[in-house]
């Protein structure tokens, strides 16, 4: 099985060495995975107006990933940017949310899950990305950490501390029993199973369980469904056969 | 009072025209409309994955408004591509959504209405507008007309008649007492009053009901929450004083 | 374009004249506003008992406005008391109620709103009217500001430091991101631009934004629909051609 | 225990002798119970316009009767018009609303309840009462059977017949496993049992069961609560010593 | 009529009679209580696991009573473990969970009801309890007192202390307006009276309101409603006459 | 990794040893899967009453499983009969309900699901199922194929139509877009391909998607929460140390 990372965005080459390795050690026997990055997008991605600026970029990964016979992509951000266009531009290759899948599988773990995000501007879209999960039903709430994507790494143990605080505020005020960590930087600091051990509630890390459940997903045969996410009417009738066609210029 | 009608993507010049007249004739004394189009984007919004592309460009359109001086922008689009990004961008701009304006009308006027969209692909956004303008509860359906948009002036008697037809459904199946047409298109076509003639409900024609709720909201000296719509992290530090350096290539 | 603002229950002329001054002062060129006041009912509206008191004699000073030849009527109390059964007996005269035209308004602006009412014993009916609007999923809260309708101009540097102790736990505690005066009495206190500077949210005063609505939807030749509010089978089938018909005695 | 049933508007002697009579064999050993009605109002209530009507002098029965010792009063519509104004102007009278009471009742026999209601203008009305009741997760359709309450009992056959269709059509269409006879006309036309039979599930009679639910109440000791329902201000402080002191005339 | 009560394990007779007594003081005049404990079952039931440990032997004297000709049974525990189980088995004798009603009860008193539980490992499934009545909208809070089921008696000073905190609890941080009791060990103890007074709101006790809803269901001649509750395709058929001949062994 | 497979009932040798080997075709490299019935319990369920009977034996099996040190086990009814108190009774064990998962993958996969299900019986707990799984809000419908599960096999054309049939139900009225089958039988039945290709939506198998996930949770070190699924007291403090012993006899 092929799996794609898909970085909606600039990353140096040591990063996404990082990040690939870390996948590929969780990976199962007979995955291989990829990373790739957009060769221009958002620095990161830290608001709505950055998520969108991220999409066309990554799209054409997408869109290549599928030419090239992966069989799924992850987007590399738990905001799913542009999940629905990604699903709505294949129809070979399944795209996986690490967001949503993160709160899809929380769902399966208990009654109600908080999400733990980066700063106050994602609470918003993180409300948003429950309702598009279908599981609104168990968010509990959604805590901001208040540490930005790009300190995140720089001080491992007072961004761990802020986020066992957030976790255990989450438990506490709003009856949560599962967390999420709401942002891939998150999850590739790998400190799920420390906030585990300090709160004592499972913690979800989309960066790991975005590509278990891709696995899983691929295993059982299953793609998004067509019915859901149309091809845009354009490309299906052929009248365009290249992404590129859909955007004009005056 | 000024008002920007910004497009977003390529439209011809004679097409503008036609719409910013309208828009003139519909303003209330004192009102200033003015329209503009994007340099570059899809040909038009049939999906998801073309109203992520038009994103980007659009917003420049909306961030320079503001430093030009206007009141308040509309986006000519009722999908309301990028509206949160849009009011994250800005603060003396009042930035409204054609889309969720119109839902929210609607449920001024009746306990159920249905939405008239052009294709079965605009179906599920449509649902989702509704969940982001909060009047979910008040969806009775959305119900496709099933014309591209590039064709619906092309034949407006043949357009009208699937139009109501819609309507009529909606009406009988679903109990709609208040209908929307879910596009711009099927606004400037200017089918809403004969719509309502030939179903019997009231129809909000998103064009109109767009500039007059933009009207209202600035008669009111109401502006979008910045609590809701926080500027972007990096634009509110002063990091970045354009929006293109939160663009960045490899 | 005429507007009737019709207060529902007596009201002393000279604050008749100060509304409808201050009404006036907000009004579009063009707009003709006039205010009128039923010659009995409550002396105030605090409890749901003296909702319903009100509406006899306010819907026959409705019915009167649509007889009149007015275009629109503004209920005067922001529990929009009657506001369906004024919506039945009229089809040619918009009815509007300015409290589910704030909440409206409200959901327009942010993604949760809280509505400062003016005691504990009004905090319930403000919930069912945010069900009655269709945008219960964006109401964050209800806060009582414990002030007798009657006692709230009297010393309004006190009311102002209560209405913005309410507003700051309702953004705080609820995080509520857009306020709304919930009573047309402190909406004629002008006070919204003050707690909107003290608490840092929009405040949206029905009194003022009740109007720009109704002008709003007059503008777009929109009618509130009869799909939806019926006009009473005894009036539509003619048997009865007067209100008061449809009011026996023993 | 004793009992009033209180009738909000004109009704002939001969049909509230007939009412008290059927009340009286359904009641439990030990419960008394009377019945009254308004000496005016509308004649019968097929509109939100018509309850409001009905409210302020049905409101005075209900005053009288806690003064007069009665343990609990029945409003005599299955609109419950005025339930909450009648719990707020009491706390020794438990004041019981059949139309609430019977769809609460249909939530206790089965997963979805559809109310068959006696003319289209009613339909919008019901919904809001299932709101009320807090049963809205229950409620599968209101169906309307388009019979005027005055000409109910006038061919009891064809009423019957028509009754008996829409309790088919709710239970096919839309998985209705109860139904509730949605006017108290339709309950003292004693048809409950008949329409059971003929459509295969429970059906709910609001004239019975309301009684049957005041009496258990009351024999529980229940009360309406006053944190939910609290007295008005006035009333409360003691102010105005009598109703009629809440109204007041220019 | 005749009530049975159905208690789902072991209980000393000593128990059983103290509380058939309870239950008899309560009934109407010509209502027959009577009382069974299924010979063997969980000691007390404090979790899922053991409610589910109670339900073969409870559903065979739900069974048994049918046969014996009992008008209605009572689950004897507030979880109302195999409820939708006892009413697919049974066609003539209506069952009653204690939970689920007593929850439909406070819906008809108030807005927002709190339920008081016994212990943490209780919460989930009341939460569930409401889903399963239809009453989600109105619950307010579950809300422990954190006592073991068996230890209540023994010190009922103190466990009323514990209960009347819980119950001010859930009124000032949830705005519960109605209490209820959740569990019949705390109904026996008898003290929804002495809460009611501490707290100052309705406070519902389960085992007196179940048994006064039983005695309105059959007064009102209403069955669990069969379309809802089907009869096991097995027993249906006639197949198997005897509950023991569903459960095989290899 | 090592995972059980816990069929809660009595089953034939053979139909256990066809499953397990479907089972292991499915499963990972280096996941071992192993099957085993309860020695006791209904022939098939079909109802809520078997699937009651159905948890005392199987519970035993799943602690069995956990002391025998699996990582998890998969109950093997799609109704997930006793699966809050598998998770009570575990914390190293891993407990899968192949229902709630299938509609959470079903969530992953489109916008809105239909179940198929065997019979008429089962359709309101399938609701119910989507209430605990968290996922209602993406519930399409439940439709029932009508096809007793011992029958299931015996005409596997004629099942194969009649799911069919259902499926495209489901997705031209309900507006469908991804279909679970909604019974272990149909599962092994292995015609989730062949569905997916005569009504061209994503068919979700339980049977290999309960496996599929299970390995993801186990990859992702996840286990169900213990603070929404808590041990039970007696089984906390130690007071019994065997399931037995929570089991009592008069």
């Amino acid at each position: 099985m092929r799996i794609l990372y898909a970085v909606p965005g600039p990353m140096d080459r040591k990063e996404l060495d990082r990040r690939v390795a870390m996948l590929r050690s969780w990976a199962a026997p007979g995955t291989e995975v990829d990373i790739v990055c957009a060769s221009e997008g958002p620095a990161s991605i830290e608001s709505m107006y950055e998520e969108y600026l991220s999409i066309p970029a990554a799209m054409k990964l997408i869109y290549a990933a599928q030419a090239d016979g992966y069989h799924a992509a992850i987007l590399g951000c738990a905001g799913d940017p542009g999940l629905d266009a990604a699903r709505e531009i294949t129809d070979t290759l399944l795209v996986v949310g690490p967001g949503q899948t993160s709160f899809q599988v929380a769902a399966m773990l208990g009654h109600r899950f908080s999400v733990l995000t980066i700063e106050d501007s994602m609470i918003a879209s993180s409300y948003e990305l429950a309702y598009k999960a279908g599981v609104q039903a168990k968010l509990a709430s959604v805590v901001s950490v208040n540490i930005p994507v790009l300190e995140l790494a720089t001080n491992r143990a007072a961004s761990m501390e802020k986020i066992a605080a957030a976790g255990h505020l989450a438990v506490e005020r709003d009856r949560a029993d599962v967390l999420v960590l709401g942002c891939m930087s998150m999850g590739f600091l790998d400190v799920a199973k420390e906030i585990e051990a300090a709160v004592g509630v499972p913690v979800v890390n989309p960066s790991l369980t975005g590509l278990k459940v891709a696995e899983a997903l691929v295993g059982s045969s299953l793609m998004h469904s067509k019915a859901a996410f149309a091809t845009p009417p354009k490309l299906k009738s052929g009248k365009v056969t290249d992404l590129d066609d859909l955007y004009i210029r005056l």
